[in-house]
This record gives structure tokens, sequence and C-alpha cells, in this order.
């Protein structure tokens, strides 16, 4: 509401967004980056990938990865028709094998194939579990060494940084993420991810404006998004919110796991359970009003929010109660 | 605020997007119509001519038109790889011989040039200037003749309408519109902008939905589009609020003329005075605090919204006073 | 040299062109065509599957196939970004059960996901095995059933018709082939690959000559292109040079695996030998002057091409048996 | 006939191509350039323009260019969506007012308007005219101060050699042409057109590469391209056949305006005549098989080749004799 009054400049020149400036040097202990803000998650994470990788390169992800399986070809749309290369892992996490095996088979002397110019992670994964800042680290050099950039999908990065206790700058720039997108909108906010640029990344900041304005996403009334990352960063409350959520997931699965011919499909490091569930349970729990999906690989998925009570958690557990 | 209450489907499937489907029907006095809300007109219009041009197509609009000069190459981006083919005419209105000559010059046959496959008028003008409904039907039909579609920008069309005392459904659909980019940010919402597509064009529906998915236009929460769209429409504020600013344009216009040397650029036909101003007379309001900006051409273009209210008006009125 | 002389029509508007088109009829045994050709390999693949696959649709492929691997991007370029979904099986053929699976994933309901439009199958694979019509027959109607369209890289096609004793007319259109990349090149032209349109896919012909246009494959002096194509064509040439190459890799291959330690990675169904090596074998013929390079999962290939003759195995026995 | 014989690399790395080197450092008097061979005039403009243009830049080129009118659209396919921005003047030559105006445009902090980044000129123009050596030094000089690139699209650079009585390398790299677009097409060879990047530019000869390979330019048996080539290079081949063209058309031209109501549109200082025709005197020569257009603007357009005897003019002289 506070961003509703009076007259400001546009296309972010206007004072919430140079607010939010000061929040994110203070959020990621460093001056030394630029930053772009968008409401979709899809576009933020294609606009950051396609000013590192070129139309004739390829980007590394997991199989399983959002930029992959969710975003109906944004990534392929953005850069010109850069190509995915799918690397495997249990839980949607890279395993160090493939990756170092897509890193072995880059010829940029043959000119046939197309080389990986980019790695990109997704923190949480899309099954919910959790790099820890020294495995970015450590994927991050290996893919410096053999001259790949490296993106961070941070649309849970919130979950990410909760459950692993890590500092928002020792889990990217620290740890050598180029790109970071920065989700705020799971974590609350009605649409705010904020793309950001570290270090020599920054050359590339008016190309990305330009690419930002060239799809729509560059927005004249600028403040509105700016005003929800100004409230989400400046006490710190998206990372309470993902705290919060982190733990009703753990308290969730505690609950579920309690009963028979239930077991966790992947470890919950995030706001998200991935359960394998007998059919009566998942029926229980859907005719009393949960609202999840089935997951490939025969599991369910199940999130918690911001908002999820300890009321729900009851639900639940009377549900499962009555079912025995 | 009331759209922040309570759990909603997303991604669209919200109750508040399916109330502005009735209040689009009630505005637009037709069922016949599917729609897709957008933060960014930049990307409503880049979508819509997305769905209309193919990519060795190309789109006729005017040489000043917005999608031409303003959105750096977002249909090209969209359409991948459309030409637009620019015509000419006085304050952005495109001029009928233009028009015949430019359709006259299409032949399909011929393989190696670009031939034109929708035409793109834009209302009010980038020049202020309004087409009233007989012209967009006199075009349309030039148009549709030589089997083009026809695309409207109304990013704004509410002005355009009270100054020409149209209904939406005369201006658009029933004066042979196939796709209107209908624009609500300027006459007040934060960001909302709504792609309709009309009658045999609603086929396209599927495929603009997954052009706006893959261009990050697909927002989870978009019911927090929808209830701009539901306050604009409910009681027909958008309209009101389009009069009110095309009225103090008119009021602003008759102050600045009263003065000697200045003179309109063109006529004031909806929320904009572009007028020539003579140094003297600019400087002193761009003292007093005035925003405007030279045009090319050598006049100033002067723009009244929602929110302009008398207490400015007397402002200018001083100031000029006090400048003879 | 006929071919250059007198002054011919232009952009395939040619005499030479024309009587491609009943060479053609001929081969194929039906006049329910339209065809174009094309100097390059890349091209003819990228430009047919642009007019199978739309720009938020996905191709189904296998993943060594050679419009994954060794196009650089060309399929993502020419389709404006669609995305090739990559199989799984042996020797380089997609395996029944891992195209069911991706047939059955396909959701053409949820926007978020990339569905399958097209199947592109690879006669001769990459690594040298062939598809029997029926094989190919039986893949094309499960793409059918799940309202795929199929497309057939026939880069190696008479290959794979010497040596399933195939005619034109059941591997391709009689089978349920959509779109053929028909090549010559490899059989011995200069470059000559014809992109022919059968049945239904006819509708798209205008559209591939846009694009061909758009991409530099519209040659003003097609005539020479054409030349190529008739003289493969006319007294069936590319099945004779096919044949003999079959033949000469077959005792390519028997030459070879006469020795200890040398075995087959693939069988040998067309004209290349994929052979695991032992490292002296390999070392005495790259010394001898022979050209075959290492291939993914350990093997060597060995192609033999039309002009492979009977002295260069002799080489090849001698320099073996030399090493025993 | 004689690239026809013996084994050779591929993809550029055979022994032709290593000669054509040579030949093109002969020709162009330096060794400071990297080139590609290309078989399409479109795609050799359509790469050039690729390495020197972003996908959010923009071509200044002139209104009637190649690369504007008969192209289908190939720039912006190659270059991801870049924008031509048209200038006018007189006979296709762009006017240095209209060069200026446009260069004095250029705003690259403001993020909405596309910049021009590159310069295109045509030279023969699409009129038959001939910029000068120290024409294109001129324009090349004001676009360098903008900071744009300059391209020269040289399709009949031979005619405008001959024409201007001018070196290869004064009118390119020492005018100040960054990337040339040499064309051997039309004056005689089969499909041939180099793309010479000098000096800087050199360092997108890889991307220019990969470009190429990904849109189908880069044939596994280059030699076939270079062969022609070697021949139109190595006796200065190409120049006197353009000279001989030229002449011809002056020739051509002088019989033609002898005639009463005749009159030429535009200079011949080239292989091509612009004449106004009257009607009687044009249906005598099309039914006499003359072969040539209506051009825009109400002249006619004849091109006399390298093959174009003087038989042909004997014959033109005859018929229009016969006419009065």
């Amino acid at each position: 509401m506070s961003a509703n009054t009076g007259s400001e400049g546009s296309y972010g020149n206007d004072s919430v967004t140079a607010r939010v400036r000061g929040l994110l040097e203070a959020t990621f202990e460093t001056e030394d980056f630029d930053f772009w803000m968008c409401a979709s998650g899809t576009a933020s994470n294609a606009l950051a990938l396609s000013v590192m990788c070129s139309p004739t390169g390829a980007i590394l992800c997991h199989e399983e990865a959002h930029i992959e399986r969710d975003e109906r070809g944004a990534p392929e749309f953005f850069t010109g028709g850069a190509k995915l290369q799918l690397l495997t892992g249990t839980g949607a996490k890279i395993e160090e094998a493939a990756l170092r095996n897509a890193l072995g088979r880059i010829d940029r002397s043959f000119v046939h194939e197309t080389p990986a110019e980019t790695l990109s992670l997704t923190n949480l994964t899309e099954c919910g579990m959790a790099y820890d800042a020294s495995e970015i680290r450590h994927y991050a050099a290996l893919a410096h060494e053999a001259a790949l950039s490296v993106h961070l999908d941070g649309a849970r990065i919130a979950n990410a940084l909760a459950s692993t206790n890590s500092s928002p700058a020792d889990m990217t720039w620290r740890a050598g993420v180029d790109v970071l997108t920065f989700g705020l909108t799971k974590t609350g906010a009605i649409g705010c991810e904020i793309i950001l640029l570290f270090g020599d990344m920054r050359a590339k900041f008016d190309e990305l404006k330009a690419l930002a304005k060239r799809s729509g996403h560059m927005p004249p009334k600028m403040r509105f998004i700016a005003a929800q990352a100004e409230a989400m960063l400046e006490s710190n409350l998206w990372l309470e919110l993902a705290e919060q959520a982190n733990t009703t997931a753990t308290q969730l699965a505690n609950i579920l796991c309690a009963h028979e011919g239930v077991s966790l499909a992947y470890p919950v490091q995030g706001n998200e359970v991935f359960v394998h569930l007998p059919d009566a349970i998942a029926k229980k729990l859907l005719d009393a009003g949960s609202k999840f999906y089935p997951w490939p690989g025969g599991s369910h998925r199940l999130v918690c929010s911001w908002v999820t009570g300890q009321d729900e958690l009851d639900v639940v557990r009377s549900v499962l109660n009555a079912s025995t």
C-alpha cells in the first residue's frame, strides 16, 4: 500500500527499488552485484541463462530441473536456441560423476557438437533436497575449471539456507555462483524474483536490461515488485517464513511416517515432503481436503507454505488416526 | 487486498479470474472470446502478434507505433523473426493511401519477399489522436479483404473510447478487430493488460497460453492481476478515469494555447497534449516541476493521468501567467 | 556438366528439377508428395522438423541421434526453440518401452510441460543399425495414435534399404512416415538432400519454401543440386552404390573379426562397422593410413563408401596379418 | 572436375580451401582476415550480420536493400530478432543526411528503443549504382564514430570495382569495412559467396563457424565451393567477367536510349540497366524473347551477365529498329 502513494520514477528508477539495493547489499554482504526484479520465476531463470549461454551453447542441468521440465522451453526461447544437457542424480541433485563426465566431454574445437557453457544448479532441488554451501562451491569450482559459468536457480533458496544453516553469501557468490535467481514468490511474495549478477557477470547488466525490456519484464511500475522485495528483506521475513515452512514440513513428515506403509521418497531438507503413501491413506487425505500431487517415480509431493498452520497438521493427524 | 485472502487456484484457475470473464462479457457485449491477462503492455502486444503472424510474415503498422519504436524488438522476438512493415500518416494515424499501397504490394506467390499477414492499429495513436470506430471498421475491412488479420493495440483504448464516444464492442470486434490488447495500466492499474481473442481467433487460445507460459507471462498468482481488472471493470471505473484524464488534457491544452507562441502539434483526442512550446515557456514549466518530454518533430508531449488534479492545472496557469 | 548449358529458370523452376520430380514419383511409387532439395543434411533435417513441430513442442528422438548430437542446435534454431526429448535404446535404435513411456507422459492440457509433437527416427542409426520397414510402421503407428507426426532422417536410407531389402515406398510413406529427409550425399552426391512431404504434410509446402528461403537454402541455381539427384536416381545408382558400400563393410567386418580380441560393437546392417579393437591393432591400422574414429562406449567406427575398393580391404588384411 | 578426385578433408579442411586462402590474401592485399564460404548469398549476408549485431540491436540499411526486400526475414532469423532500420536515398544509395540523422538518434542509455549497431552498405546497390571507395570510406568513418560496425554486401562488388576502378582492398578493409560478403555467384560461379572478417572482427570467427554449422552452411564437401572460388580468383577471372558484363550493359543502355521515349532511371554503373521504356518498346523486346522485369517506380530492369553476347545486343538493336 505504501508504494501506492505519490509519484515515482518508472522502470526501476524509483525510491523503493533504490532501497532494495541496500537491502540486497546487507543480505548478500557485498556491493559487487547488479540486479533486476521480475514477477516471473520462469522468466527470471530464462533471462539469467540468456546472458550466460550463447545460442550455440548448452546448459548443464539435472534431468528433473524446473528449467527442463516446467518452463515450456523458456530457456531455449530466451537464449535463441541453446540446448539443455541433462544430468542424472538422486533426488534431483546432480551427481558428481555425471557432472565430471559431461565436463570431460566438452570439445570446443569440434564445431558439430554443442559445448556446455553454463552449469545450472537448483536449490532446493525439484525433489526438495538441499545442496549445502560446500557442495555448491565444489561443483562451481569444477564448472569454472572447465570455463563454464554457474547459475543457481534459487526459487526455494530460502528453504535451502534455513535447512543447511548457510548465509546467502556463502551459498552464492562466495561459493562461486555467477548469477542467482533469487526467489521470493514461493516464500510469500505476490510475484517477486530477483536476478543477481555477481562480480564479472555485471558486465552483462545492460544486455540483461535490454533482454528484459524485449521480453516484457521491465514493468513501468516496478516499485510494486520492489515493495514486495523490501517487505521480505527488511527484517529477514523471507528467512523466517522459510524456516517456519521447513519446520512444518518436518512435522508433517513425522506425522505421516508414523503410519505403516508410509515412507519418505527423499529426505525432507526444506518445505517439501515426498512420501510413498498407501492408496487408502492418500485417499483419506484427499477426501479430507488436502491438495497434493503424485510425483514421477510413485511418490506424492506435499508442500508446506508459510501459512500452513498447526491446525492443518492436526487435521492430518486426526484423519490418519481415524483411518487405522 | 481482498484477493489476498484464502487459498485459490493458480495460473488463472481462480475465482477472481472467473469473475473477470463475466465482466469482460458485459463490457464487450459478447461471449465469443478468450482472454489472457498480462502485467506487461509490451508482452501483451508481442504475444498477441505472435499468434497472428508467422515467423516469415510481416506486420503492417505506423512508423511511429509503440510496437516499432518502444518495445526493443519484442514483436520480432515473440514471433520468431517476423518483420514490421512501416506505414506513414500524420499524428501516427495510418493514412489510407499508405495502407492500400502496402496491401496492394503483397504477393504471396513470390517467396523472396515477406508478405504482410497482420495489420496492427494503435488507438490512441502515439501522438494522442484517436481513430473512431468507423475508421477502424474501414481499415479492418481493407485488411480482411487482403487476408490480413487485425490487431488493435489498445494501451490507451479507454481514452479513445471516451473521446470518440464509442462502445468497446463497436470499436473492436464489431469493427473487425480480431485481437485486442486491452490496456488498463495507463488508466490506473498497477500492471494489467488483457489480450482478447475474438471469434475465429479463439482457435489460437491454447497456443497463446503456451507462448505466455514460455515467456514468463503465466503468473502462478494470476489473481493479483485479475483483481486489478475486476476493480477497473466492475463499475466502469476504467472509462470514468479515462474520461476524467481526457477532460483534464483538454483543459491543459486550452491553458497552454492561450499563450502566444503555443500551438498544438496534433489535436487533443485523449489524455495527451502535443504542443509547440517556446523555449522560455518550456523552461518555466520544467522549473516549476512539470515533467514532460520533447517529441520528435519539435513538439513537447504532456500527459494527464487519472490523478492529474485541478490544483496542478492551477499551477500551470499561474506559472504561465507569471511568465508573461 | 550437362546442367551447365543454356539458360534455365531459377530457384527450382528449371527443367532438371522438373525431371527429378518424375524420378521421385517412380522411386517412391506415388505422386502424393511435394519436395525440396537442399545441399545440407543438417538444414534438411532442421527444415523438415520446423514444419512438423511448433516452437513450444518437443521432438522425440534417440539420445544419440544426429539431430541431437551433431547439428549444433539446428533443430532448436529452425523450429524457434522446440525441445528434443531423448529416448534410449541399443545401437541408437529407440527401444519400444522408451517410446511408449514418452508417449504416455504427454499431457497437452498441462501447459507447463512441453508436449511431444513429432517422432524422429534415423535409418541407418548413428551406430549403423537398420530399422526394417515393419519396425518403422509399428513405431509410426504408435506415434500417430498419440497425434505425433513422424520424421525419418534418411541420411543413410539407401544403406538401410539395401540391408533390409525394402522398397523406398514401404520404408517411408506406406509405413506412416510423414516427412522424409532423403540423403544422397553420403551415397556419393556432392551435396544433395531431398525433403519429401507426403500426403497431408503437403499442406506445409509453402511454409517449407518460405523457411528454406529465409535460411539460405533456396539457391538461385537449384539445377546444380537437381543434377545430382537426377544422376543418382535415374538408373538407381544411389541404391547400387549403397549396396556396394554395404557389401564392402560386411567384408571389412569379417576381416577384422577374424583376429583375436576384435569384436563387433553392433551388428553391421549398412556401410558402417563399429568394432572393439585392441590398441595394438588400432595403431597398426592408423599407421597404415586408415582413417577412423573412436566412438563413445569404447568402440571404433569405420565407414565404407561407394569408392572403398577391394584394394583397400587387401591392405587391411595384410596389415592385420603382419601384426600377428 | 579436378576437385572431384582423391580423398580430402571435410568441412573446409581440404587443400582447395587452403589454396583459396592464399588467393584471397593476394586479392585483398592482406593476411589479416578470416573467411567462410557459403553457397547462398542470403545466408552469407545473414551470417555476417549475426556476428555483427545483437538480438536487441538494429542494422541500418537502405530501404531497398536486398537484406530488407529479398531475403524473407533472414537477417531477423539469423540475428535472433534484430531490427532493420531503413534509410532513404536515390538509386538505393543511402544519402548522407539520412545516415547522419539515424546515427544522431542513437541513445544506448534509453533501453526502450533499439539502438543501431551495424551499418550495411550494398555495392552495387539494388538499382545498379556504385559507391566508390571514398564514399564507402566516408560512411564507414561516420559509422565507426558512432560505434557501429560496417558490413558490405558485395553480391555485385566485382561490378562496382570494375566500374569505379578500385582495388578490392581500397573498397573494403582499407575503407573501414569490417565484414564483407564477397559474391562470386552473380559473376558466374554455381553458388559461392565468401564472408570475410577483417581485423578485429576476426575475434568472431569461431562464433561464425558455429552459426554456419547450426544453419546448415558448413558442407562436408566444402571443396566443391572452394573450387569455384579458386577458379574465379586465380587469374582474376571474376573481375574480367564483371568488366565484360559492365561493358555490355553500357552498350545495351546506349542502344536503348537511342530510341525516343527511352531514358535511364539510374546511371549505369555496373551490369544492370534501369530504363523507362514506352509500353510498345517493352512489348517488342519481350516478344522477341528478352527477359526483364518491371521495377518499383515505373522503370524496367535489364541485367547483363558474363555470357551476354554481342549477338544478343544485335537482336535488341534490330528489334528496336524494326519497331520504329
